[in-house]
């Protein structure tokens, strides 16, 4: 072990250079029910790959637990390969995962729209096709409206909204649906999907030692990404109501959910208090209401975190009868596990 | 509303005087298909009271979630009062949550041991039996073996060990057992379950608008109670595998597992991220496995939380066929979902 050199981390770790590897060891014991490992840094679920059924990979890079990890498993992605904090996985563990989940009906992946992650998935999916024959379509996700205007909708980032995007993918899967289906499904389900966040505190990657940026004792930023990324705009603390008018003001203007059903996710960074999230779906129900939003489905928690963050963001996905009910099926995953509708 | 007075608080919430309201609202609107409201500050399961059936009544104060309220549901507690934060609720409302949960069979309290928690459902307790003819029987939670020797196990309060005997409580109420068999077999679940946990930050109440205590930023706490109650000792940061066999020591000396099967609980206190508690319950397994203990089950993440606090704990219960087959059984809660065995 190389010496102990983060005393001043506040942080539940050891060496933090095996950080990745003991926490995935830890995930793996803990769940060895319903996933394995199928590489150096890729898991599948424990059943994976499933003959004829489209292969679902999600992926990207840890400190974001649930995501990405978390969501593998039954009514959830077939593998996933993982990267350093915040990092992307290279081409190798998502060629891993890829091969693990590939039941010969072809693969999708699916992730966040960062660079270094469509270049290492594009290189994985290369080496798939070439390599071993297999076909791969990508559906990034790109749900975060602050990072990019409405006419640049493809540079926009993913962040809670992987959630939504990843579940109905995972699940149209299950349905034995052909390639282009799933594909074609889940793009709509991107497609329907906005997020705006609201971060109050930074988070220490363990191999740097130090925050990720920084932001004052009484600020907070609209807008900001997952890693840091700069929000929309920094300001004094706001009583949460204030700000859940902005956040949601800031995706209806980008998308109008007026009449039409919605699935609502308030989403915790990391170490925002549950009893928070919930006075923030308070007042995203009274704004939505009022706006004439239809909630047919609603997710309070943690769902794609960024470590010891605190911050929380909002993710509207509107829905209609298939949205509804791919998002509504069972999923057994490690991190995330939801009862049919039928036993509702 | 009030003047907003809380600027230098980093917190995603409006007068901090209306936080417990406006997030047990927000609770309400996300699960109103499983819990309803059944006075100021209790609620129940929307289909409670079952007749014939013992009724089953969890509470304490709010800053805990997912416990209390989150566990209140089919598998889980027919009702609970929720107090102010870190605050025992008062005898009204846990009387409302006795006279929701009442089927005719008798109604079990089970909660943290704290004082002001037994003065007022003892309070409750006797006017539902005085005022309403109700049989109410109490088992106190007992697990944190740093709050008290072993030879005053009465006087340990209840941590994350609260969890499993909520569980194997709700679960046996579930067999429609009568009062005096879900008694029996709750004492035994709290007999057989220890818990000690690891403190690396405070946390703030949000009307007090400071921490509740003090750790420098370099100081971590073993045996910290989950509002801020002295622990064992203070320390520099140490690497967490030096922790948790400290923390499984403690454990082990105050009741030997050897031999025994258990399930195993590593509990996020709220800041600390699932990598961290994966680590931890990594450098568990490793020990408990040389100690001859069998793993059974096995539970990572936040469960029983101290709104922000950045800490984590280990909670150990012995299982035996019964205990084992409750803790496993099916639940559908607003904030713990688990599939029966037969669907696993």
């Amino acid at each position: 072990m190389r010496p102990w050199n983060v005393v001043d981390m506040k942080k539940l770790i050891n060496d933090p250079f095996d950080f990745v590897e003991e926490s995935l060891e830890g995930f793996l014991l803990a769940h060895e029910d319903l996933v394995k490992r199928v590489g150096r840094r890729a898991i599948a679920r424990i059943d994976a790959p499933i003959e004829g059924k489209v292969g679902v990979v999600i992926g990207g890079g840890s400190g974001h637990l649930p995501a990405f990890m978390g969501y593998v498993g039954r009514g959830g992605a077939a593998a996933a390969p993982i990267g350093n904090i915040f990092a992307s996985p290279p081409a190798k563990p998502i060629l891993e995962a890829t091969l693990a989940a590939n039941g010969g009906a072809g693969v999708v992946y699916s992730y966040g729209n960062y660079a270094g992650d469509v270049m290492n998935f594009d290189r994985a999916a290369a080496r798939a096709k070439t390599e071993h024959g297999i076909d791969v379509e990508t559906v990034l996700v790109t749900d975060d409206v602050a990072s990019a205007p409405k006419d640049q909708v493809d540079r926009r980032r993913g962040i809670a909204g992987d959630f939504f995007v990843f579940k109905v993918l995972a699940a149209k899967a299950e349905t034995m649906a052909d390639l282009a289906s799933v594909v074609a499904t889940t793009r709509r389900a991107n497609d329907y999907t906005r997020t705006v966040g609201v971060g109050l505190s930074a988070c220490t990657v363990p191999a740097h030692g130090k925050p990720t940026f920084h932001l004052a004792d009484d600020e907070l930023e609209v807008g900001l990404g997952v890693h840091g990324e700069p929000g929309i705009r920094r300001s004094h603390i706001e009583p949460v109501d204030a700000l859940v008018d902005e956040i949601l003001g800031i995706i209806l203007a980008d998308k109008d959910y007026g009449g039409s059903d919605v699935a609502v996710l308030v989403n915790g960074l990391g170490a925002t208090p549950y009893e928070e999230l919930y006075i923030m779906y308070r007042r995203a129900r009274q704004v939505l209401e009022g706006h004439g939003v239809g909630i047919r489905r609603s997710y309070v928690g943690e769902y794609i975190t960024s470590l010891e963050m605190a911050g929380a963001s909002i993710t509207l996905m509107q829905l209609d009868e298939e949205l509804h009910d791919l998002l509504a099926a069972p999923a057994k995953c490690p991190m995330f596990v939801q009862m049919g509708a039928a036993r509702g």
